[in-house]
């Protein structure tokens, strides 16, 4: 092991002890500071936000399923203080990275977090701590899905939970590439926010003749690829939408339901469904690819794909952080923050 | 307009009033004799037969709305009369045909039946107009799946309704072809059925471990296509077995619900969902391309694609033969004869 300073023996961490989504199985603890091995970093975490995915995580609704007890958090941002003794991982000695979060041991947050050098991407000076914990799961994700869109020839698309963080940035991406977007959300001050943006096609799914309004846009801009976070009926009523042969992209399950689909639509319209994980699309680029996109995608951050953060919460407070984010999550992300830069 | 024999002005149909699925709502009454135009022929119907697809138009179900009232049936065979005055119709003038049905007017179940030159294929000497009135549907489905399997590099599949007219000539296919199959029905009866015709490997749903079981012999087999006709939580359990990057591909609604998915078979293991309708899967082959694949498929009716008769009704019977039809299915085709050979 390298080191650039002295590591703790213990940390605290909030800790997951089931998956029911109850607030009392949620508790921040001190842990052991685990020690990294070949190939490994270990990060002293600056921040960590909350995403739909953590609260899916939390109930075991995530695809993901680690052994219990565990520290939740898939994303995060901090500085690289120990390491494995390959090349690659001294590399990253000293440096400022935003993280992903293992497959298996705990996640972002803590106070330390291991996970593999090949899961940290290095952060450029103009990109802050703040800004660089919340790099991988939404921007990558949008950029991710623009570029489906675009590669599959699609002249138009739809969304589903179109105000959400993500939901904004593929709007701005969408501005940014000339694609046609038609955003759908729940409520009419989230449809007024996206229109402040300047979204054209913005429809409010509560409202009366939603469907009919829907497949009447869907007709006129010919838009043939559908990118869905809700599932359940949602689901069924946007596939319903598509033109014949459309393409339904499920990339969440917001409503923690199973997804629906009339047969006829895909039997009868060529209409298919697929999912989205960012993991699977990440595998499927090299390292330079990856390195390349995490580069483009960080000069984009403060501007594109930039996240709003509605609130900063110490460790401590994680139960707070988590009832205001869902309270409210159009109002911006909430960061854990655990050390000072 | 030519014609090999009197045409009369008025014939018997089976006439559907109202897409409610009620027995009143179908009723044998007497219609006017459409006469050919360009691109069409009238055929004298022989027999016809009582598919699923036929249940679900009953009831508003089909993907195809045709303006009523209007007679059912979706193919049959029997002899072309009379045509329209261009080659190709002149070409099938007198000769034996099975036919489908337009997608806009009067189908199968009645005397005669006006449709497109191009829904017709001519009979070879060896097939009876009873073998040829089952010809399109279930058997080019069946050539039509295995072809799905055996192209997309799929060493095994899974199919439901397994014990269905369909589902047996799949078996076949198999058989013949070398595919390994994985075969899901409801009854014990039909699992023994199924053994009996030398299937390996035949699951029960209803049967304790069926969950369990069915995933092991996916992933055994390596499984990873799905040919699913019944939708509903049936769609969700068997994308459930299917291994990493499985592939569902619905063909039939049998349980007349919507199509249930877990979304993490979707995002987290990149399983999809489309569908499959003969009509479109013809429509991507030319013309000769689809007279080469009757003549295959007939030459494979009276063994690999053979249809089991269970009943002939006349069409003043129609309701007995829906009744008996729908109280077992398994038991095997029942078929509407309109005029003797």
């Amino acid at each position: 092991m390298r080191a650039i300073e002295p590591i703790p023996d213990a940390m605290q961490a909030a800790v997951l002890h089931a998956y029911d989504g109850a607030p009392d199985s949620l508790r921040v603890e001190t842990r052991p500071v685990p020690r990294p091995q070949r190939g490994q970093v270990l990060v002293k975490m600056t921040a960590a936000p909350i995403n739909p995915s953590d609260l899916m995580f939390l109930k075991g609704l995530y695809g993901v399923l680690k052994p219990l007890p565990v520290a939740p958090g898939w994303e995060g941002a901090g500085r690289v203080v120990a390491t494995g003794d390959d090349w690659l991982s001294r590399l990253l000695l000293g440096k400022r990275v935003a993280c992903a979060a293992p497959n298996q041991h705990d996640g972002t947050w803590a106070e330390y977090m291991l996970t593999a050098s090949a899961r940290c991407v290095p952060l450029i000076d103009a990109i802050d701590d703040e800004a660089g914990a919340m790099l991988i799961v939404n921007p990558l994700t949008a950029w991710a899905l623009m570029d489906t869109a675009r590669r599959g020839g699609h002249r138009a698309f739809v969304q589903t939970a179109a105000a959400s963080a993500l939901g904004r940035m593929l709007l701005r991406l969408s501005q940014h590439f000339g694609v046609e977007g038609i955003h759908i959300v729940r409520r009419e001050e989230q449809a007024e926010l996206l229109r402040s943006m300047g979204a054209r096609y913005v429809l409010n799914s509560e409202a009366a003749g939603f469907d009919e309004q829907l497949r009447e846009t869907c007709r006129q801009l010919n838009a043939t690829i559908a990118f869905e976070a809700v599932s359940g009926m949602t689901a069924a009523q946007v596939l319903r939408a598509l033109p014949d042969g459309g393409r339904l992209v499920l990339y969440g399950a917001l409503s923690e339901s199973p997804l629906m689909a009339d047969p006829r639509d895909l039997i009868f319209q060529r209409k298919r469904v697929e999912g989205f994980w960012l993991t699977d699309w990440l595998a499927g680029r090299s390292l330079l690819g990856q390195l390349r996109l995490a580069r483009q995608v960080q000069h984009a951050l403060g501007d594109l794909l930039r996240s709003e953060v509605a609130g900063r919460y110490p460790l401590q407070e994680v139960h707070r952080a988590l009832q205001d984010y869902q309270a409210s999550m159009t109002a911006g992300k909430r960061l854990l923050v655990m050390h000072e830069k």
